[in-house]
């Protein structure tokens, strides 16, 4: 897997570093919008990941011009999920026990999907309602109309 | 359900428009900013919820004003429960499946903490290391600290 480093602070131990983990949606000076392509991604379709390019452990590490951005991206992310996938909830998180390299999970979240209403890290509840992969040329064109939205 | 209380949005089954649900650190007019003070701030000590004021399911259904207001707290208080705990790690989520009401859960995290390096919401992992309770009056000052740099 080759690193691409412009990106002064990447490490070779850090799999955020080695590979973005899915479909590329979007990329940019400091971030990737990444659809989740996984078991996780099949159980919650249009799941996506917004991951730092910089490799730091927390967003307070982040320059604030930085971290605004990210959040942004994060945002036009959900919107563009909500709009494609129509879910009946959003969940927004950055955890990074397990992979200590900032990274923004985008969750559309289904009344009937395996876990609702517990996290998605919780145990799950139920086998879950049918549900269709989600459309990655439409995700990509909603997320560059909700980026560009932004920018305006 | 009865809608429109003085704050428009508020409803009475709504258990975030009722109660802040812990000692409120700081609060402006878009959200408050609460220590979680339950079994679960206990074994996480400093953990606080960043609660918006308007009733809305998505960060994206708040004004982008309003949400970039909102992401400004949470990393305050990121910055200041880093400072004043001196965590291993730092959680963000905006979850709401169960109450669909924004608020963001930011949770310092211990490699010895009960779910380490599980989210929080999984199963727990070992009896927590000794920890004590966070100071409220420290996080409070770290916090209006943190606050104020962001609005220079």
């Amino acid at each position: 897997m080759t690193n691409q480093r412009p990106d002064r602070s990447a490490t070779t131990a850090c799999p955020l570093c080695a590979t973005p983990g899915g479909d590329v949606l979007y990329e940019d000076d400091l971030c990737q919008v990444v659809l989740v392509t996984d078991q996780e991604g099949k159980a919650f379709p249009g799941f996506c990941r917004v991951i730092s390019k910089q490799h730091v452990r927390e967003m307070s590490d982040l320059p604030v011009a930085g971290q605004r951005h990210i959040l942004d991206v994060v945002l036009a992310t959900e919107r563009a999920v909500r709009q494609v996938q129509q879910p009946d909830k959003m969940n927004l998180a950055s955890l990074g026990n397990v992979v200590p390299h900032v990274h923004w999970h985008v969750v559309p979240r289904w009344e009937d999907d395996s876990h609702f209403p517990g996290p998605i890290w919780a145990s799950p509840q139920r086998v879950a309602g049918a549900r269709v992969h989600a459309d990655r040329e439409r995700l990509r064109k909603a997320l560059q109309e909700a980026l560009n939205s932004v920018s305006e």
